[in-house]
């Protein structure tokens, strides 16, 4: 099943470079990892902003939660869930 | 080029039967038609909603309001239209 | 897999009256079959709105957007889905 | 009788690890003595959102606030409450 | 228990005068019958605007929706409904 | 003349507990003593918010204003105003 | 005392032009009697829009409620009401 | 002095299409009358949208107002205003 | 040229008492000038709120600019600018 | 390409004023050079706030994010970004 999320996130301008730099690292490999098992197959950054929107592709809601909480970023993020269904205009379906 | 675009549709309750399967068979075609030529790779449903997410990946601006514009339920749709930039985690970039 | 559905009501005012309650009842007759079946297993009344709170329970997102779509009462109404997830807290969990 | 409640945490950076899991684990069983005296029927996750949605059933609305201004994590909650009215179509009514 | 209730009202322009001015006055014959009865105690017209701010005072979420229904200017009205608590510094409580 | 006031209090969180409680003891004795006056005729808590609606009864804005100014919560409140008239169908009136 | 008052107007399309002609003249004239007995002191036109902002200066929220309830517009306005207090830095007050 | 100028248009269904193309026709002319002019000098179409961002050049509000209300499609718009000043950062200022 | 001009406080609450006063008094004698220049004719407390409605009167976009940004409490505020021309009822115009 | 884009700028207060005029001198410095290279080519203030509008133009959506994340300011700043399609009214195209 198919959800567009997305994210905006916030960083508090009192984080120490180090730690920033060391928090989005890990975001990018959480996020590529989760990737590379095609549970997170498209990601994109929204021009001008540092927000992305995302193509998930899981099994339960209780997993794309799951992946979300763990997000290294969670916690500076705001995040919007909406559900997609297969369009009758599709060709690929 | 990517963009994110969301239509909604909202069709006039007093068209007839008739010409509201006209117009979606023609809004159909007509979006197949782009599917096929690689400018409209994605379209899902919004669940619950005669609305739509789509990703199209065209050259300019231009290009892009002509096809929307262009669209049979163009004058029954409201759109919204994000451009979207390459993600430094995507791993396919 | 649990989602939170809200449905806003808004009958046009020409609406014959034996249409509306044709209508009203097919609504009805077809909610009390999907509530049978487990699918729809809560539905509550706004408080002074023509317009209800669902819980519905399905295995996927076109199954929703098939049950929701097929609703008698579906080009009439303004509908919000959010997907649910087990709460940590959640002694029935 | 039944409301609807939407809350929202929003938890300040700078509180203390020690602090957060012992108001979480406070507020955890704050509410799960609460679903077993049945006041609190149904709490669920939103999905990708420190929130969420829960029924609560309550004999009056004083008796609600009470319940609601003694949750731990009250300060730093923002909660919306919905009255429900039993619906016409529910088979349980 | 009290709630604050806001009702907006929007009459259609194509009611022919006898009708609208029949409807206004069963409008107001029940809203004084339930003033009478205690269950609407108190009315006030928002300065500018065809609205009002009411509180009403009945025992259950039902009672209140089985009222706001059958008010004739239902059909016409957009409602919002706020249950209200005792308050802490209310001398008369 | 009437005013129908909401009150939305946010408390800073590092605000000492003594000061608190000194704050909140003298906002309800100012607010009481309003009462007592026939000024704030009546406050209503709002269910699950640290909120509330009231009315007010007094002879002119600038009164209303130099009231709510001197409220020794006012500098961590966000006001909110509506001109009440008398309406056509209040029994009372 | 005086309140600021923005007035949106909307009129039907399918209003003849004699009748549209018509209610215009008489709006004008109805304001132009209240600016002229010192109750409708000032009134500006929102730039681009068929719109205006004006202060009204009378005695009681029920004579602006029924001096605005008698605009020939009101049935096709929106109308939104701020009541103004003296502020300390003004040099007439 | 300038202005930025945001118009949504919204064409009516029943608009005959020969009124339709006759009005577009018009609106046609008089923006670039007015273009020619240095009054209106750019003009964009919004992505996805019937709608426009301009840029007007003039001497007054009034000025500004008179060309506005002025449009032929001026009934069937809904227009946006922001005034403008020289950004100390512009290199042509 | 008039303009409505809404301006909201917001002091940050650690501001020292002395700043705080000297702060607000650099404010007021700010505004009277420009009120005696006849610049700033008009100005009113929003009841309930830090906050005021304003009519300014200049030659200029760039001259209200500079006269906003001037203001001793800028840092503080939220403002919004509407731009205001004569209008047709206007007994003065 | 062209796109409309709005900047909000918002420091914060415990910024020392010698990083407060370094950063500023260097936001100025990188938007002239891009007005320079013809890809910022126009920038304008928004009345009354520490904004503006401005449009770009440039080859890519990657290239426009490019520059936007690179602004000094970028960390305080909120964005708004809008493509732009040629009109078929602008005598230029």
């Amino acid at each position: 099943m198919k959800y567009l999320v997305r994210m905006n996130v916030s960083l508090p301008r009192d984080l120490a470079e180090d730690d920033r730099q060391e928090l989005v690292a890990r975001e990018k490999q959480y996020s590529q990892q989760l990737q590379r098992e095609g549970k997170w197959p498209q990601i994109w950054r929204v021009v001008g902003q540092y927000a992305n929107y995302s193509i998930f592709e899981v099994g339960t809601h209780d997993e794309l939660h799951q992946i979300l909480q763990g997000l290294p970023l969670f916690p500076f993020m705001d995040i919007e869930v909406t559900p997609l269904a297969a369009h009758p205009s599709d060709i690929k379906s």
